[in-house]
């Protein structure tokens, strides 16, 4: 047997270094990544749920909330975050231990942090890669942590079974005007920092904007929380399940597989354009009055 | 002459006909379109200027303010209008005569709405290709229109000269809690419909954000605009102008050149690729306990 292949035995087995060392050599994308992801075992099942909003929305605090619960049950939890506008979004282990202290020793939570694609906010390129393999390690849930800004908010909903976008009373009519994108992507939203002014009225603004099914079967629900306080959070993990469960959720897994495979042959078709190689090639060229960027293009195609 | 070079020939020297239907080939990827993007002459120096911001910023009657100033002093100005909240998106020519009828009969005026990507509002699959080919036909400026919303303004970034910003004072904190993505797209920001309350407080708030300088030589200006009372938009053009010449703009033409060469290849490579043939193969072969996405995705390498 193969390396890879001890490793990811030892990963399905519940082995959290190997697991850890199973993402590196994905993220990475060194020997034995193509092995360890052909390989992968059939676990379409395991909830991947995404967590988006502003910065500010206070969504570690109610991940952190989210996750006590879930491990106090007896679930076992892997959370991912990706958080372009944290300090820490290099993937240190310091922005893992700031975020999540509180379950860092406890063996049914797995935290892992991960480098974004650039300062608007792109998800990790290996994201997908990232939580299939996570996926084989037989957690009960994943959570993808991801802040609303820019492209990551497009991507997520390609990515998560369950996307929850959390606000504040303070994002008051914003949500209206400023991000009507962000409505489209939402199964779940929650109204955080539910103890402050505002809160009840963002809320039946949120609920009458969201009275119309968006699936059969799926009227996204409106959730008031204070996860400082914990309140709220029970509600949420039941309406999670809920959605899980839903009538909904069978064309979205194949829609979810489509989109994933698009970017997982777009990524490997991209592989050999370098945008550095680009800027330096095209600071050389396109001085030429004879420049036409259409066939500079063209010489990369195959 | 081949039928598309007797097109361009029409449209270089100014034929406005000849520039509409280029556009539609260009845009529907039909027979001509290669030889037309082929035989582009390098005229990189008319200046794209994409105007951004959410829905309800008033960026259509800045727009209209714009176009109405420089056709006054003699200019010949293009409008690209790409928006996904408009109930004309699909690029009809009453969306066209509503937005902008005041100009529709003036000769210096040439204006086209494009279809978006899909309602999170990616900018249209063709935008570079047109706006090079529009760029030829000898204009002044090009004006792209394009709301704040999901991937647009992330696009509009790696397309446009100058980036120019819209917000209202309604817009408040908002611009620091929600949108730290548009911060960085920024070249100019106006903050739009100046006579509301707060709009003083919103244009102190933004300088003090944008107080370092970009670039060398240049600090993103905030601009107070009453575009429906004409004000401060000579402001607005001589900041454009300002902006074109600044040192700044040097480097930034060949990352943008970069950019779109990145994505004219993204483009070819992923042609053959249909999310409706990938969505139907996974639904019939996903429910196969072998499946594996990896493997499924690796078909599609070539």
């Amino acid at each position: 047997m193969s390396q890879s292949s001890i490793l990811l035995q030892q990963l399905i087995q519940g082995d959290r270094k190997a697991l850890a060392r199973a993402i590196t050599i994905v993220e990475n994308d060194v020997d034995g990544c193509t092995e360890i992801l052909f390989s992968l075992p059939r676990k379409n099942t395991v909830p991947v749920i995404g967590i988006t909003g502003p910065p500010g929305a206070g969504k570690s605090t109610l991940i952190n909330a989210l996750v006590r619960s879930y491990s106090e049950s007896g679930k076992q939890v892997a959370v991912v975050a990706v958080d372009p506008t944290s300090p820490f979004n290099y993937g240190s282990l310091l922005g893992d231990r700031l975020r999540m202290s509180e379950h860092f020793t406890n063996p049914n939570v797995f935290i892992r942090s991960l480098a974004t694609r650039g300062s608007l906010g792109g998800l990790s390129e290996k994201i997908i890669e990232i939580t299939d393999v996570i996926r084989a390690a037989g957690f009960d849930l994943i959570i993808v942590e991801t802040v609303g800004v820019g492209q990551s908010e497009v991507e997520i909903a390609g990515l998560a079974d369950t996307t929850v976008v959390v606000v504040v009373p303070e994002s008051g009519d914003e949500v209206q005007t400023l991000k009507s994108g962000i409505m489209e992507i939402a199964d779940i939203f929650v109204v955080n920092k539910s103890d402050r002014e505002g809160a009840e009225h963002l809320q039946q603004n949120l609920k009458k904007l969201m009275s119309h099914p968006k699936h059969e079967n799926w009227t996204v629900p409106v959730i008031k929380c204070a996860a400082t306080q914990n309140q709220g959070v029970d509600e949420l993990i039941a309406k999670i399940a809920e959605h899980a469960q839903s009538g909904a959720m069978q064309t979205k897994k194949t829609y979810l597989l489509a989109e994933k495979a698009y970017r997982l042959i777009q990524q490997r078709r991209m592989k050999s354009i370098q945008k550095k190689a680009l800027f330096e090639a095209l600071a050389e060229q396109a001085s030429d009055p004879q420049f036409n960027l259409y066939r500079f293009a063209d010489q990369f195609n195959n």
